[in-house]
């Protein structure tokens, strides 16, 4: 299999994205033309594993650039003030730059994190992307929404800023834990639904294979489909005044419910996000934006794939639907107490929708709660 | 006295700065046009006079615009990283959204942190810079640098951020502490020196009336030629990839003093600076850059407005001269473990030097020391 590549187009912040197999043995050959001087900073955590860690080691090695790891604990609890002053401190004491660069080597919440602390570290440092997840390598590696959570919802606090370089390393995800492969493959399947039901058929034969153990060609075919659909997207709005927030599709309902959860591992962002693309189909259907037919293709296709659809598949109680409402009305799109959500016309066909209508929403939430 | 208007040339980014006496009164008919929705929230400290508070109230009731006031404890301590996250949730709870405007009403201090807190709230809200000390009207307000302070040393963690209005009002110096005031003289003074002597001979004759009690019309002149020299400088060099590093003349010699006692009220970053730019004449006149008339009369005019210019002007000990090097060493500039400094080659005639050699900076600053 080849390395492909994917340009994420932003003028002066420009960047690549590489996809392919074994690209941790080539990630100083990717790195050196862009340092300054040969050394870097790897942030990293607990759940990427040493084998991982050792085959970064080699690859930054064998193009003699000196390395330093900072290694975090992992979840989604490290997405915090705290964690943020303790990374940021961590690099200054290491001597940090502003021309240094610095690796976000794990999944999302390493890439947020670490993003978020280079975007501020002396005004802005540059950073590389090595996500390590299907969440990360299909949608948060890139774009450069970078952000962690505070008491009053998640990524309230962030910035916009690019990495200079996206290294997609399909080989790492063979040893990604299934639940974690599963709840990227709920970003997966939303780039299909937004705007590519070819994408999102393809998914639905290939899905399976993408899934099992030996699915690395599929895999590197939807990072890369993904990666595209993403560029193209942010390339048109990268600071979200309007078309970007389509990416948001099942993300307003998800959020809500990873709030009720406390952000937890009692249901991972990518689990969030695919029962908020079912409630959003199911929303639409009852606003009669969507046919049945499409709501239900999506729930069995999601549902197959192992991921929570419905309120009543979730492990913990997620509390009233006033509760939840209050959430959603925190999201980052609210404009003068108006909600925008990601609704849909059809699989593949989702638009941005303003000024959502509250107590619709609240009843549609109540109903779905007690089913 | 008319408003004067200078501008801030940053494509999308680009913004107005107006200079003139009783702008509170008249602030909110300056910010409706740019209000989502007739609401902001005032952050400012316990400095600014209850006067000037009512001023400011007048100013955007006059205009039907609602207000919340937060109130930050005042000093340069409240730059840090309990305060940031303090006034983000702040301006969480308060609800805010992406396009709600925040003001920052206040001092530098002021302006660093909300601005910083404003660049990271739900990823860029709007704020708007409302000046009241002469520091923040001539310099800080102006050009998009806001940050925090560390352990490791001053403003090493922020944002570059664009405020979308400065409105430097001359009334509000009035009230303003004669010691303040010099402080703010000090950054006036570096335009002087940094490109237009005929500026600083301006200083060194109407000096006297600025700091006087009546020096409204010397002020406004001062301020709006600042903001002018600042306004070109930030235009062409926004994020300081080169030419915005001559704003710093004196700043890296002074941030190592101002880390040295502890970013107290021992010593004001103005005053800081005031002594720094005097080593940085020094320091150019040892390298045969600049002749010795010039560093002494800069001295003079500095230390008769009642600066400090001398290490032993200064009421506390500022430590070894490898104490100092290490703050120095710290400078966001530096690179590759290589000083930037911003020597002199004449009074108006400002350069960057990089690279500049730390052993020749250690010994001066022995001699310094021991004067």
């Amino acid at each position: 299999m080849t390395i492909e590549k994917v340009e994420v187009t932003l003028g002066e912040r420009s960047y690549d994205i590489q996809i392919g197999i074994e690209l941790l043995e080539k990630a100083g050959d990717f790195l050196l033309p862009m340092l300054k001087r040969p050394s870097v900073v790897v942030v990293t955590d607990e759940n990427v594993t040493a084998a991982q860690g050792e085959r970064l080691k080699a690859g930054l090695g064998a193009a003699d650039i000196s390395f330093k790891f900072i290694i975090l604990p992992p979840g989604e609890a490290t997405k915090s003030f705290l964690q943020l002053e303790k990374l940021t401190s961590a690099l200054l004491d290491l001597g940090g730059e502003r021309n240094d660069l610095v690796i976000a080597f794990g999944g999302g919440v390493i890439g947020d994190l670490t993003g978020f602390a280079c975007s501020i570290l002396r005004r802005g440092c540059q950073f590389a992307q090595l996500p390590t997840t299907l969440l990360a390598q299909v949608d948060s590696a890139v774009g450069g929404k970078t952000a962690i959570n505070v008491r009053q919802g998640k990524n309230l606090i962030g910035a916009f800023y690019q990495p200079a370089l996206v290294l997609a390393d399909i080989t790492t995800l063979e040893t990604l834990p299934k639940r974690q492969l599963r709840a990227g493959y709920a970003e997966t399947v939303k780039y299909g639904l937004i705007s590519d039901k070819p994408f999102f058929e393809w998914l639905e034969t290939s899905g399976d294979k993408l899934l099992a153990d030996n699915g690395l060609t599929e895999r590197q075919y939807a990072v890369k489909k993904c990666c595209e659909e993403k560029a193209a997207i942010v390339a048109s709005d990268e600071r979200e005044h309007g078309a970007r927030a389509i990416l948001n599709l099942g993300h307003t309902f998800g959020h809500a419910f990873e709030g009720a959860l406390g952000y937890s591992d009692k249901l991972l962002h990518g689990e969030a996000v695919a029962l908020g693309m079912a409630l959003a189909f199911d929303f639409s259907v009852r606003l009669n934006l969507c046919p049945k037919e499409d709501a239900d293709r999506v729930r069995t296709h999601l549902s197959k794939s192992g991921l929570p659809t419905n309120v009543s598949d979730l492990k913990a109680n997620a509390g009233t639907a006033g509760e939840l409402m209050r959430f959603m009305l925190r999201d980052k799109k609210t404009e003068a107490g108006k909600l925008t959500l990601i609704l849909v016309k059809a699989i593949g066909e989702a638009h941005i929708v303003k000024a959502a209508d509250a107590s619709e929403i609240l009843s549609f939430l109540e109903e779905k709660i007690t089913l």
